[in-house]
């Protein structure tokens, strides 16, 4: 197999790039797993359903199991068993998402308001765990170990990067590398579990699944980026939730670990007092954002994004050329472009 | 295989029943179960096992993976898998405390401040996501798929009975019935998966593990039972949780069903003020501790209760007698006269 280079295709007049090849490359599928989610997210009790299909039908990208999707497209695999573990994936996400609602006290969610807000944090919690549970009994039911393995694993190194993430935050001395970790744990790893079971299922040789992980691990990093850095970029796009809410919680994020290292005294000044917690009016929002400007933090963000997309897009060069190739390149250069 | 009826051993000096004969019977297993526990409860993230550590280390009975252990010599298993798995066993049972306590609201737990108290609900929901993930990773190194299978489904009842209980909670109209499937979801369905396992690395013929799937079942109903009832006995031993939480948080349990449904027009209008969260005081406590002793419901709670355990060892008699037979059943019945 040759390690050919990707040329990225380019849409003739310069058109920014789209999700849509991959939302076509997956469309069949993902109605598949849609079906799947929707009938296992059911239950006796009224509530879960409810609560769950809040969040559910609340217009989420379903980037992850699209991945598992794409993935399986890459390798040509031909059965249907990824569709349940496409499903388990997004149940394991939706699980998180609930309980990073509770423990983030979120207000807003893909527009509308959180789950938490609505039904309180208690069912908000407990949703969560059924969900999570679903996701095993799917990926049991799918019978493969390695995906339980790979899924199990991916699941307490999220727990461990939400944990990291709350130790760090309010914690102004949280590094670049340190951050690198939390959003490798908390986002990036279940997007290169996700993508990695396309490979398992299909019973690639394991260059061909570390490639694959490859691909969602990076694209999972420079995905979480590119979140970091709309949520202090006024002119982004709307992402669904409040504007400034990294700032309020005391995040400890790229663009201001770069603004704070690229920072005077007195902007030093402002940023221990704005991470401690004592400034979180829009008026400090707002200077957040001129200094996080001044100092070029939200390109820079981005350019670190770009380069972990590319590394995605390479790695999956050991595949030979094909629709889905350029769709999975085309999603990673789609996830960095966002919010321009 | 006789259903031959297990005599109830006496200690001629009509001494109560014990769960000495049980700790002794799994005793060097539950070494082997403390050492995996202590070891998959680490991390790098320092929060997370000393978060852990504190419920973990905290003196808990660590019933649950001991019905694994007792099932193991009941039915003479020779292996050393279950000694995982009941560290799995565990570790859900762990998780959901965690989330039981930020759901609740609650102060104190095994004698001490709970988890949420001493680190707050972001970190308590977490370490509880991260302790289930290890729970899943655990049954995937051991390579049951029946196992994962069971437990899978233990897990997801048990949210699915959380939540039912949160739906019912602070609504007098709660019956019987609906209590009972509420604490057969909620308490009842992991003693069942973890008395059920033992028979699944043992190869055991179907009956032998649907026999200790309902011995599990029925002592987790009479458990919860008898739990429920030291809420409300003024006489009883410690729990290590505050008396009157059920009170206090609205919670439909049984002692409070019966004298309900027993009461008359006065005291109904009470339990109507009280379950709506209108009358939390000391002495509103006291008042409900009068009614339902005026209707005879902690013993007639304690009496159901003895009828569960009963049935749970009678469910096991198509096991030849032996001392792990023996222990199982005194275990049985000391779940029952708990706090007397």
């Amino acid at each position: 197999m040759t390690a050919d280079i990707i040329p990225i295709r380019s849409n003739g007049d310069d058109a920014p790039p789209t999700i849509e090849p991959m939302l076509q490359l997956t469309a069949s599928g993902m109605n598949a797993v849609n079906t799947v989610i929707l009938d296992r997210m059911q239950s006796e009790i009224p509530l879960i359903p409810r609560l769950a299909g809040h969040l559910i039908s609340g217009g989420g990208k379903r980037l992850r199991p699209m991945l598992t999707l794409a993935g399986a497209e890459l390798v040509g695999y031909q059965g249907s068993r990824h569709h349940k573990l496409a499903a388990a994936v997004e149940f394991i996400h939706t699980a998180t998402l609930l309980h990073d609602d509770v423990v983030d006290g979120s207000e807003m969610r893909r527009g509308k308001a959180a789950a938490n807000i609505i039904f309180g944090n208690p069912a908000t919690v407990l949703v969560g765990d059924f969900l999570f549970s679903r996701a095993f009994e799917l990926m049991t039911e799918d019978g493969s170990l390695r995906v339980l393995k790979i899924l199990s694993n991916a699941s307490a190194v999220i727990a461990e990067g939400e944990v990291a993430q709350l130790s760090a935050q309010r914690k102004l001395e949280t590094s670049e590398e340190r951050y690198l970790d939390i959003i490798g744990a908390k986002t990036a790893a279940l997007f290169a579990a996700a993508s990695r079971i396309s490979a398992v299922v299909a019973e690639c040789d394991d260059s061909h699944e570390r490639a694959l992980d490859d691909y969602g691990r990076n694209l999972g990093v420079a995905f979480q980026l590119v979140d970091d850095a709309i949520d202090y970029d006024s002119d982004a796009a709307e992402m669904g939730k409040d504007q400034g809410d990294d700032f309020r919680e005391g995040k400890m994020t790229l663009p201001v670990i770069l603004a704070y290292a690229r920072g005077n005294e007195d902007e030093r000044a402002f940023w221990k007092d704005a991470i401690g917690g004592h400034r979180a009016s829009d008026a400090d929002l707002a200077h957040a954002i001129t200094l996080i400007g001044r100092h070029n933090a939200l390109e820079d963000t981005r350019t670190r994004a770009r380069h972990f997309a590319r590394r995605a897009i390479d790695a999956i060069s050991i595949f030979p050329d094909s629709k889905a190739r350029q769709a999975m390149a085309e999603a990673a250069l789609f996830a960095v472009a966002r919010g321009y």
